[in-house]
């Protein structure tokens, strides 16, 4: 907490961010915005002590998995304590008196490129440059004043910043979704949790996976997501990363770990959390 | 065939890149490269007969998968009829004269980016600027003669563009490797196929993926990898991509297959090809 008794919350980027508007959906305005400008900085800022949790893009509905949030959450000792899903638009901001026609370089996060793809086939002359951040990325073009320049992001980092809109809804698919972790150092489990998140490897056997989902599949858990990110000086090896549909203090999921533990190496239970739809529901999940 | 009777493969990138590296390597050097700007115009040069086949990266061993290959390899009739590995080395090459210390802008592939994450680490103060391949930031970066810029790409691309090697070895590890694919228009099997790649959706039920990895876990097939990627417009369904240690013709594998297809939905044979390790024993495959 903050001298004023805020939770501080660290984010990846700036204030205007989609991560910033996700903070607040899932905590209130009641709290403390902690940028960072790398992801690495962002999972940081917990275990220094200098915020109380990050907030940290997982997925996003069109661009699938954040792979480097994945690989930091097995880096870094922190819990998931919650979740919470946003809708996503993405905006043209240029320097205020800027045009569509005079735009040659557009700058933003790569996953925000990524959900743009139409309108980047559609004006194949635009030089895309990879950023940390959106919401940055308008300040910048704002600060410069460049009219060649365009950033793109958020409605609100353009209100923020002070930046044009030059063109509205960029991304590829009305059905453009953010969902974010909420990561903290301690773990305790989050009151309500129905969610149940873990990562582990597998032997290098014909059938290790099947053997290794085989617990929560007998006991009719439902897995939400499947996740398989490289082993890291072990070319060809994966590691695996489940949500499942449970709470880890449900008897049912204890007995399907516990079996787990025997067909996998390295199983570490991420977190257990109240699911984004029940946030959406209840508005607030008392953490 | 081009009028030498050379293959035409169309890479991602330029001349000089390590797509070009993978090629010769499959194919020998009496091919001829058909160079594309994106990945969709590398998968569209073979449906519109520019080129015989495509060679797109799939995997590498420490970024992971490279999803827009995989979300092509779904939009696009094309099948998989082969794969290489070649090992990945980077270097950061400035235009002839330029040093270290005047470097502020480091351009290349997002993919070769995330694998120099270290370096990037201890030399905070550069800006990354993501392009569309590697080999092109070479040459772009000696065209303009800039002592600020650099690109990072093989020593291959140096050679070819005359840019000078300020560091080597940028790859924060040494088991860097990439996995490439020989896409083609015809989908005649090929011979000594030891590989199966397929794709498929499951339903949204408990134990659902679970169900469609058994009829290859009963009959003692290795699976080799498995993909999650989004379905477009149904946030939170998944596409699954499995890589499985047999050939399509095997009755094994046929009688695996027909039982798969009842417990999921839009299955469909990316191919069955030679493995990497096979022709790298072999030399040339044959095909």
């Amino acid at each position: 907490m903050n001298q004023a008794g805020r939770r501080r919350v660290a984010i990846q980027g700036e204030r205007g961010s989609f991560s910033e508007e996700a903070a607040i959906r899932l905590l209130g305005e009641e709290i403390e915005i902690v940028p960072r400008a790398t992801f690495e900085g962002m999972f940081s800022a917990v275990g220094e002590r200098a915020a109380d949790c990050a907030l940290a893009p997982i997925e996003n509905s069109l661009a699938g998995s954040v792979h480097r949030s994945f690989d930091l959450l097995e880096e870094h000792a922190l819990s998931i304590v919650g979740e919470v899903i946003i809708p996503i638009a993405h905006n043209l901001i240029g320097a205020p008196g800027a045009t569509l026609q005079q735009i040659r370089v557009v700058e933003s996060h790569p996953v925000a490129l990524a959900q743009c793809e139409r309108f980047f086939i559609e004006h194949p002359g635009l030089k895309r440059i990879a950023t940390e951040d959106t919401a940055g990325s308008v300040r910048r073009v704002v600060e410069a004043g460049d009219a060649s320049r365009a950033a793109i992001a958020s409605r609100r980092a353009a209100e923020l910043y002070g930046g044009a809109i030059l063109q509205e809804h960029l991304e590829d698919s009305s059905e453009n979704y953010t969902r974010f972790l909420l990561l903290s150092a301690s773990c305790e489990p989050a009151r309500a949790a129905d969610k149940l998140s873990i990562v582990f490897q597998t032997a290098h056997l014909p059938g290790a996976l099947h053997r290794a989902l085989e617990p929560f599949a007998r006991r009719d858990i439902n897995m939400l997501k499947i996740e398989s990110r490289p082993v890291h000086g072990r070319p060809w090896e994966y590691r695996f990363y489940l949500d499942l549909e449970i709470s880890a203090s449900d008897p049912v999921a204890v007995a399907a770990l516990e079996e787990l533990r025997r067909h996998s190496v390295n199983l570490r239970i991420l977190g257990s959390y109240p699911s984004a739809e029940i946030l959406r529901a209840r508005k607030s999940c008392g953490l």
